[in-house]
């Protein structure tokens, strides 16, 4: 029998294994702790990682009945999940991302090895709704994108002959929903897709649905651990149970262990509580994790369930800063969408791991997971680097909505807490995100959206009692949340920079606890600027420094730098570096949260450099560093590092003689300059000296190649392990020449290697002279038996795409010669031949 | 308050005007005839086409909401209705035709002149459901993708103030739906959008829903003619009324008029019932047409309608032929789906009418409506032009489904024959198609198939005594419609064409009332052969003609023409010389009708040499003949014609000296053949002589240009009015170089104009030979600023397609200059730059 839709909607059912750690971790404790009438070794996987012989369709399909008889009607492609069915098109420059229906089947053969098991499927997260089948039968459905949610498919596996293969569908959807969050108004794609991992997992007739350690502790004093869990018996089963609990110290040593021989029980029930005398405390640079797991047997069989946890004490003062076990700490953040080239929502586990440890080699502590609950991996690997978390349901740009909406908005919070709550790292549950957006269904109803948050609030707190709660913008509502923060953009939004300092003195007092959360500036990778961007100089200041109505938009409003300015890393370098001297020398902040990490596709922005890309990623898309990552580093990173600005800019520009000013990001104590192997002098670090805290340099470049090379007074660990002197070098070419009115393209083959290339355009004037101010929309195209590699969401991987510093470049792939093209408007369009490579 | 959707779905009630005439006429005549307080002149239009002032989104919305707050969710396009939102990818070679929801919004001005008025949207058809919104109310859904249906807006449209807009949406819907005819395994695209006219319609508190003429007539006797109504009265609204009923004959004089005061009244009743003496028949020879009008009034004010009828009777001998007004008449026939390159189902009026006058110029007196209720326009030209009509119900390759889906089909077809059965050109109401086929939901059912086919041909007398039923291809239940055609495909999927009349004669005893329906070839129009189809040598014969399973694909089965073959026009041409002569010649045949007149898409034929394309047409998906055309037209056409083959073949090849065979297609009874301006003498038609009816030549052609010329003795108007023998030519080259295996492409441009180009693919060997039976699969590309005009669904429109005598050509349009790319697996790709024009 398919089990009813409301059963694992409505509770916190789903959550079978809330807390265990990564899926293979999951798979391997499991394992290694389940007996089956004592065969442990030559059973079947407890666990099963479901991640090839997936078949998929894009499209509807009639389920179920089409999904089994469709091979006129569908043309099934192999895939292996986690798949995103916006892998490739979110970005696209000229039709919107799909939404609708993905459909995926695959055979899967059934052996529990429990007598009365169950058999349970465990997803991660399915983009934005599922439905799921076992040949034609539906199992269950699950709204929401980003949760974990069972399916129990015990009853329908019975259906099915031993030996035999059952067919499971999942049919996905995410086509506008305004009942669901998060709202289809969002500014970042709502992806569709099987794109996190699925398990297939064997529990005997009663086994733990959750296990959850509970923590509380001051510092000086000891760490008391309630442990409780719940318990999984849908057949209603009762009987005697052994349960065996054990908690291991960071070092391994097992600190506590219980035998317990339980009844059954409903609900979530106390099953032991200790003291950590003088605990191992876990904090940013010292992440200290503790081991939790528990083992139950029934007369079915064993099974287990383990996560890490952590002890820490937090506290945020009234108007003041924050503290981890008692000492201030400020929190120095940045924000992450799931979300990358080529993979969008499915990113495989090495890149999500690739990604972590890049923002904690920012220097960072701290993160919020925007704008909805992330993997487990994402939550474990928080906890393993030392980030702290602001995680958050999906609420986001939406009103109100109906009832509907708000039921499965307070399911969506039940679930997050439920399943992520045993993690250290999570300091806040942030409740939503711009609720007061224009457009939205009840968008305006305030006194509904504050009751409505006021619920969440509430329900947060008696979920989770040891853990604030947070929000951003949504000034009318702003004395709900624990932890709120306005809209604060100076230099983007609206308003300088310079007026940053003043936007937070003036936060400060509006709220008990204020954060700034969201600030930075979109920056196109490539794109550089010799002088100051012009639209500073029309820009109002003293008109307040917050995003306002649709202030994102190209069209309307006031002079703003977003709308008016270059979107060159430069000028995102200087405001990073203004935000971040900024912050460091107020003793009352608590901190604040960057936005973005990584460049992500949003449908709202399809007129940016990168078509349907927020550029506000301190890496590009498929995570390369932009500058603006190494001025965060300079600030916050304790390693030595030193950067010279400008790696990715091959042509600087100016007279002959002109002096040109060179930033160097270092938090190295001083660091001198080579041109061309002429030292430039010493200069000292000093964080309130803008820019580049005082690492900058007025340099007069001679005409063609130049080299700078910058060495510091810091150390890292040379070739044979003796410290060595932190240096840096980058070479380009100066032009002297000025170019006109921009005339032509031309097209150059940058990279050839078997079966691929990479080609340059390049903007000219008449006189064929390079125009490197120019921002001109290409198109790139190509003819013959070959493709470009595109829709990646970068801008070295994007057919259409504006220049950065009057070029841009695109890879591609071939079989034979092809003829590749580049136009614009207005200008010549350029073409070139690649021979077969 | 939204009309629920029962009330349009379960009844005839959506046939408000039944059997008026094009929308046109509809409005003409309501406007003539309408007023309301006798201010005729300066109101409002009673009816109005809405066709301007829509805008389109293709994709899901979360209706009606976002339909109205979409700004940032979908781009909407501005659009003219009718529209078909598969107009552009139906056959795209590389991506399925879209399937899903598509939105279409427009703003309504409701000026309704009747004080107690009923306002009204008419549609005509829409692909494949439509939910129908004012402002955010639901006003109504109807099933179904080809039937006419109303919409009651009346009480919606009293919510808006007067003199404001209302905001009218109507959200199309072409997923697949197992419970929705026809089933998503049809050979024919299941189009999706607004595709057939949308009208506003204002009719006062009481007006004609319907009104038909019933038409009784044996030869020699008097016409009966009987004419009942119904009365659309939502409001429950009683009084007193007053009906003109008027009826004119063929050349406008009244042959009848009466005057009733009726009160109001329930369900169709007959009002009036006459006798035409000597009535003018209706025959494909000389269609004519009689009109009846009624126009009613009460106190609200006046509407009427008005149709056209004939007079003539119809029968089929039982294993015999069939008689019109006592006379045999063979039925010639083809079919027709509605569809045309860059419209698919969304065909403008004009190009309807030149098809169906191509059909009549052909010289065929009977369509079948292949396979679904067409649209009104149709019906009336076939009742003009005099084409006999078989239409029918989507029921194909469908099962019998779920019981909803039943109940679906019954009233698709209520409402076709409610709504064309006052058209004298349809002679019977077909009940379905190929419900035999594997696959389906409940397919493998035969008693329930029967039981359903039973039912739908009891409800169809029950409708419409005065017609017979038919059906194609079921054969278990072939013994319920009054007309059965099981499948011959002698020659094409099965057999040998020289089977093909001892297929007939088999058939002719296994049901009372046989006629051949669906016979053809496909051809790929450009290619042609020299020498007998290859395949020829290989085909079994004497194991059956019918196809068999899925004969249709490439794969399985036995050796059979449509698999093997090579798909020339000339193959075709044969075919149907052999099947035409077979049929003329056999006195006991009902008739037939080839399959089909025009190339349409499929989604099933991705393979063939147009993907997506069924090519068995005798035009090409744009209208354009092919040769197979003319042999249809040397049969069936009494206007004198000439055809020599071949005007699309511009080179012919052999060895130096050696005959090749000339095919010459013309109804005239002699023909002489100049050959370079040297007569090769007058051959006499015979039709039993094949092929081409014993007008063949056997010539030898010089090295290089030749210029044949054919003139008969058939007579057409010379410029002077003065008769003028009939000719016709072609110039083309002979090739005697032999060619070896393909090597490269060439490209060359064939034709410029401003802004658009044309370019030729060539295949040449090794030495520059061109490979003239190459029928490889190229893909022409595009660099730079232009575009293919492709995915017409036309060997000339199409990027991917099979190369027809080594060659293959696409036209584009272009801003500037572009490179243009042919290449193909294996060998060189081609490269030919256009500058700009």
């Amino acid at each position: 029998m398919p089990l009813s839709r409301r059963s694992f909607l409505q509770g916190g059912a789903a959550a079978y294994a809330v807390g265990t750690s990564t899926p293979t971790l999951l798979a391997s404790v499991l394992q290694a702790v389940t007996s089956n009438s004592g065969n442990t070794q030559s059973g079947p996987s407890i666990v099963t990682r479901l991640d090839t012989g997936w078949e998929f369709f894009r499209g509807p399909l009639d389920a179920p009945w089409e999904i089994a008889h469709s091979q006129d009607i569908a043309v099934w492609q192999p895939v292996t999940v986690p798949h995103c069915f916006n892998h490739y098109d979110a970005c696209d420059p000229e039709t919107p991302a799909y939404r609708g229906q993905g459909c995926y089947r695959k055979h899967l053969r059934i052996a529990n090895p429990f007598p009365q098991g169950r058999t349970l499927l465990h997803f991660q997260g399915v983009g934005q709704q599922a439905a799921v089948y076992l040949g034609e039968a539906l199992v269950g459905k699950h709204i929401g994108g980003y949760d974990e949610f069972v399916m129990d498919i015990t009853e329908g596996a019975q259906h099915t002959p031993a030996g035999t293969d059952l067919q499971l569908a999942v049919v996905c959807d995410n086509s506008p929903d305004t009942e669901r969050m998060p709202s289809d108004l969002s500014d970042f794609t709502l992806y569709g897709g099987l794109y996190r991992a699925v398990h297939l997992v064997y529990v005997p007739a009663i086994s733990l649905e959750a296990l959850h350690t509970t923590v509380s502790y001051s510092p000086g004093s000891v760490a008391k651990v309630a442990i409780t869990a719940r318990l999984y018996t849908p057949a209603a089963t009762q009987g005697d149970l052994q349960l065996n609990l054990s908690v291991t110290d960071p070092s391994g040593r097992k600190v506590f262990q219980q035998t317990l021989h339980p009844q059954t029980w409903q609900g979530e029930k106390e099953l032991a509580a200790f003291e950590l005398k003088a605990p191992l405390l876990w904090s940013p640079d010292q992440p200290h994790l503790y081991h939790c797991e528990a083992s139950l047997t029934c007369s079915d069989g064993t099974s287990a369930v383990a996560h890490a946890f952590g002890v820490r004490h937090t506290r945020f003062e009234e108007h003041g800063p924050f503290f981890l076990n008692g000492e201030r700490l400020l929190l120095r953040g940045t924000q992450r969408h799931e979300d990358h080239a080529g993979y969008a929502a499915a990113m495989p586990d090495d890149l999500i791991r690739q990604e972590l440890q890049l923002v904690k080699d920012m220097g960072a502590n701290f993160i919020r997971l925007a704008h909805y609950q992330q993997s487990s991996l994402v939550l474990d690997l928080c906890d393993q680097l030392g980030l702290l978390v602001w995680e958050e349901v999906p609420w986001c740009r939406s009103g109100v909505g109906t009832k509907l909406f708000q039921e499965r908005g307070r399911t969506q919070l039940r679930n997050m807490i439920d399943q992520h709550r045993n993690h250290p790292s999570v300091l806040m549950w942030g409740l939503g995100n711009e609720d007061d957006w224009p457009g939205e269904v009840n968008g305006q109803d305030k006194e509904a959206i504050r009751h409505f948050m006021q619920e969440l609030h509430e329900l947060s707190h008696q979920l989770d009692p040891t853990r604030m709660t947070a929000y951003r913008r949504c000034d009318f509502a702003r004395d709900i949340p624990d932890v709120y923060s306005p809209s604060i953009w100076a230099g983007w939004y609206s308003g300088s920079y310079t007026e940053y300092r003043a936007s937070l003195d003036k936060a400060r007092m509006t709220v008990p606890h204020f954060m700034h959360i969201e600030w930075g500036a979109d920056s196109h990778a490539g794109r550089h600027a010799e002088d100051p961007d012009p639209v500073l100089a029309r820009i109002l200041t003293g008109k307040g420094t917050a995003e306002k109505g649709l202030d994102y938009k190209f069209t309307g409003g006031d002079t703003r730098v977003s709308r008016d300015g270059e979107w060159s890393e430069t000028y995102a370098c200087d405001l990073f570096d203004w935000y971040l001297k900024t912050q460091e020398e107020i003793p009352w902040l608590s901190g604040s949260a960057q936005w973005i990490f990584k460049d992500f596709t949003t449908p709202l922005r399809v007129e940016n450099p990168v078509p349907r890309v927020n550029q506000k990623g301190l890496i590009t898309r498929d995570m390369q560093p932009k500058e603006g990552y190494f001025v965060f580093q300079s600030y916050w990173s304790k390693k030595p590092m030193l950067r010279i600005y400008g790696h990715n800019w091959p042509i600087r520009w100016g007279k002959a003689g002109q002096e040109r000013l060179v930033r160097i990001y270092s938090n190295c104590s001083s660091v001198e300059l080579f041109l061309n192997g002429v030292s430039l002098g010493t200069k000292k670090r000093n964080p309130q000296e803008f820019p580049a805290a005082g690492l900058h340099w007025n340099v007069a470049f001679r005409e063609g190649k130049n080299e700078l090379r910058a060495v510091s007074d810091g150390k890292i660990a040379g070739p044979s392990g003796k410290p060595f002197p932190l240096a840096d070098e980058v070479a380009f070419t100066y032009q002297t020449t000025q170019w006109g009115a921009p005339k032509a393209l031309a097209l150059s083959l940058k990279h050839q290697a078997l079966g691929s290339a990479t080609i340059e355009a390049q903007m000219l004037d008449a006189a064929g002279v390079r125009c490197l101010d120019s921002r001109a929309v290409v198109r790139f195209s190509l003819a013959g038996n070959g493709k470009l590699i595109d829709n990646l969401g970068t801008p070295t991987g994007s057919r259409i795409v504006q220049l950065y510093n009057g070029r841009a470049e695109i890879s591609l792939s071939l079989k034979d010669v092809v003829e590749t093209s580049v136009d614009s408007d207005g200008v010549s369009t350029a073409f070139l031949r690649i021979p077969r490579s």
